[in-house]
């Protein structure tokens, strides 16, 4: 708080205390949006640029909601932080993974470059997300767009009105989208020795997510990299070229050569892991074409995109599914990663534990699993037999009826049709 | 350790010499109890509460263990803090959950509100924990009382004797009982961009723990909460006043509409998210109605408040029970916490990967365990038939034999058994 | 940067501008390895140590790679340092857990005594690791080594070049091994009250790895410990001395005599986790007696070490093995550390939840599957009767074929197999 304080005073006597009383929204908006104001107040922009600047000034407009500050405000000024950003992922959320991260009626569309290779109409894939179909809106909203929603929004990483360098500079500021199961990069930097390096002596003396990957400020958060987030390798020629980018940036610390076969040994790992991912796929494709997938994709909610089709890539779901895709599922979605993302940043309990080993014994699951699905084929479906065990049916609803899962009208109306199996 | 060289000589240039030196216990306790000493001499105490201040003077009952240093203790002193504490939940931690933390025969029963409306003698809820009373008293110490034992220990968060307010106004320290499968609240936070700001701009710009839940110092941590742990919001009057007063919180950063809209969000993933719950909960009462829950709740130990019944509200135990009833446990006691306190501590990693898509995934397993039993019910039980493979039981008898774990009498007990099946 | 600026511009004023520029290889390594050269610069080697004293000065030798900075050459000037890590498990890295934890031929065998007792030619214990030896050369490197082979390699924990002391003062230089499912120390402690102490004032006030662990920088990290990893106590006079030694320790700030309880109370979680551990060991032998696990071990791949034998100890692998096995790794190597290590790191979260309760609950599993393949036995085995079945059979290898799982001459020999079958 005093520090705030002893910033306004400085700013208020460098200016002069009408500097930003002039502004028209000032007065009002420091009731109105106190906090706003005051983070703006201590950000980089105060006395360089005002509401208006980024807002507008039609207030009518802005009450409406039809005024957005989106990436190419800021880019007016901040030309080539935008030209990185949209070169890169994060510039084209729409597409991360295999698939569309969103499917909102309003986004933008005129990002054609997102769905279709220049001066052609065909899609380049599938741009819609199949999990984001399957959401609720407020999932949508605070599961999935809070990190899919990047490619226009600044605000995601640098905070709205507080823009401080010391927020978007700390590695902190990536973890929120870039942790948990599917790309724990956060969680295996930190528990680096990098991560460690950097806790003990700071930036300066050790990498953090921005050093090797935004290096210099860049905002080409992709540069350096030799795959997608599928893991599945870029062609030759580009992947080369990625690597080459990479080794520059560990050359800083480390003999470039040294580096060159570190990185190569994550190759090694990455193509062994996705063996593993191809054999469990196997099996279960062996499976469906067996009929044992239970219950079977046709029995099933149809796939928003695929409908009743087994679905095991990019877009696979992970409900209204079985057993067996579950396992595969964990397999192809977390423990893939975590090998693979583990070995290229140098974290042995990710890359061996909580990566291969878990990828090992999920493949025992899957053997396991489906060897059960053909013993246990032979055993007759399980709709209960009304007659042979009237009574047992009868109380089943009735308990049903009794804890408030049952109206008073299907209570009714299973009753009958169980007492009609009576009938000879 | 020049630090506290340095407050020491302070300390005493301040006070005097003999300030503490003529504390009838400090001269005998630097040789004692050397820490406690230390520790007291840099805190906000020293020159102020002595040892007798909290400990009392009568030395034969200190060294009796008759005396204790309880809330009401602090609370002399720190009379808002303990009135506060005692409204909120930490203060009632006896009934954290659904039900009673601890069984100690000698607990404080002086609390009756904790069990009893007013007036009444009829316990509002059953006041035993089921989980508690399965424990080990090793167990019961480490694992469960250092968490449910804060309603009457100051000590729990602000250490003993070193009373430095850094200490209880470091967000880590609500981190040891607020982590964890069941309530990772601590993670969530330090992992969303709440505490990704707070990492890099500390607590002045960006809200932790305390800027939320114990706003301007207050120790009502349940204040501005619309449900208690089990996630079922509150009757509607109280949780919109509830809400209300986390909104102000909001508003010191955020426009409160926004905050209000987010926050609501969360309430739509809450519900959501109970629905899954319910499904879940059908499936297997239905199960266990049929007769298929195995081993059945009368062929396990009894639940030690429920007896042979099956249990799965917030006295459900997570032993001594089946498969399908542990991926409930997880559903209810870990997955539903992880995403709807995801949702409102804002971590979008939390609210959809680790949190709905658990739910999701243990209710396809649930679905396949429950379809599994109905089909597998027709198989014999497993009762080996010694008469069949007596070779093999004397076999497997002998091993257990051989490496130990059958003594010499039970050995021939258990082998004359087998002998006399094949007696005509 | 500035900090490296100004730092090399101090050292130069202090040791001339010729002090190290007359060291041979410098002029030239700024070019070649310039980020070594650099970090040797502002570490404490600088102006003592140049590159010869610890490199040597043969070139050619050293491009041939025939030269090793091992932990020999440091302990030339850090004798005690050096001392103390070879009389600790940090020191017999090929021996952590119960088995070698590598098997590189060219791996330095003279160190006779981790495989021998002095004067015997006999082997203490299998001396080879079955995992290590599992991994493809890729994961033994990145996975394995990492951590594994710390017994000749002081740059594991302090760096190569940058010796700065804040790096291995920090606790964190101990968590890229000391974390994961396996052994959760960084984790637990970071997030204990001795970890939030730490957090909040420092280590100064508060225990961190090293406090308890490398008291006055010893460097013998096993002293105080009762237990290997296995956690099977050691013998009543080795474990009753550590204890003793850890408790003066404890005694820096708590009351020796509550200390003791405390880690009394942790031995009793030991045990009676051990005895869940021996619960289940004993349901998947008698299993096994009774040929029930599947696949049965005559039936996998061989394990590297014991062959077709079932592997429940310190070797036993977590693949080619069945889905009860799966079960038992995850209580054995994980479940078991996190209780156990959990209790004496004062962890309540740990201790219980993420230990104890899924100790049970694996447990609970094991039964169930248990009881599952009993009853299962009874059923056919799985292989596809192909005569029932021509034409899905048919089906299933076309589509593999198609897929490109099946080559052509493979598919054609299946399909030829499968037509076989019609004849009479």
């Amino acid at each position: 708080m005093i520090r705030l304080i002893v910033l306004s005073l400085l700013v208020v006597c460098f200016f002069g205390t009408t500097a930003w009383g002039a502004d028209p929204c000032i007065d009002c908006h420091r009731e109105k949006t106190p906090a706003a104001v005051r983070q703006w107040e201590v950000s980089a922009h105060v006395g360089k640029v005002d509401c208006a600047g980024c807002h507008g000034s039609d207030h009518e407009a802005l009450l409406a909601g039809l005024v957005k500050v989106g990436a190419a405000t800021c880019g007016r000024c901040h030309e080539k932080a935008l030209h990185d950003h949209r070169a890169s992922r994060h510039g084209m959320s729409l597409h991360a993974g295999w698939g569309c991260t969103r499917n909102q009626p309003d986004r933008d569309v005129s990002g054609c470059r997102f769905c279709h290779e220049e001066g052609s109409t065909l899609p380049k894939s599938k741009v819609q997300c199949a999990r984001f179909l399957t959401q609720s809106p407020e999932m949508r909203e605070l599961g999935c767009n809070r990190c899919h929603q990047v490619e226009d929004n600044c605000g995601s990483c640098h905070s709205n009105h507080m823009t401080d360098l010391a927020i978007v500079r700390s590695p902190q500021s990536c973890a929120p989208c870039h942790m948990g199961p599917d790309h724990a990069q956060w969680e295996m930097w930190q528990t680096s020795q990098h991560g460690g390096l950097y806790a003990s002596m700071g930036g300066e003396y050790a990498p953090d997510c921005q050093r090797c990957h935004m290096p210099q400020g860049s905002h080409n958060v992709s540069k350096g990299l030799t795959s997608p987030p599928s893991m599945i390798p870029y062609p030759v020629e580009k992947r080369t070229q990625a690597r080459e980018e990479m080794l520059v940036l560990c050359a800083e610390c480390h003999a470039k050569e040294f580096a060159r076969r570190e990185l190569a040994q994550g190759d090694g790992i990455r193509d062994q892991s996705l063996e593993l991912i191809h054999e469990a796929k196997e099996i279960i494709i062996d499976l469906k074409d067996r009929g044992l997938i239970d219950p079977a994709p046709e029995e099933r909610p149809p796939h928003p995109l695929a409908g009743n089709q087994l679905v095991l890539d990019g877009q696979m779901l992970y409900e209204d599914y079985s057993h067996i895709e579950r396992l595969f599922f964990k397999m192809k979605k977390y423990d893939l990663a975590k090998t693979v993302k583990g070995a290229y940043h140098q974290n042995p309990a990710y890359t061996h534990w909580i990566g291969n080993a878990e990828l090992k014994m999920d493949l025992v699951d899957i053997k396991s699993e489906a060897q059960r699905l053909q013993k246990t084929q032979v055993l007759p479906v399980a709709a209960p037999d009304p007659t042979a065990n009237l009574e047992r049916e009868l109380q089943t609803i009735k308990n049903r009826f009794d804890r408030g899962a049952l109206s008073r009208e299907e209570y009714d109306r299973q009753r009958n049709a169980l007492l009609e199996t009576l009938q000879p």
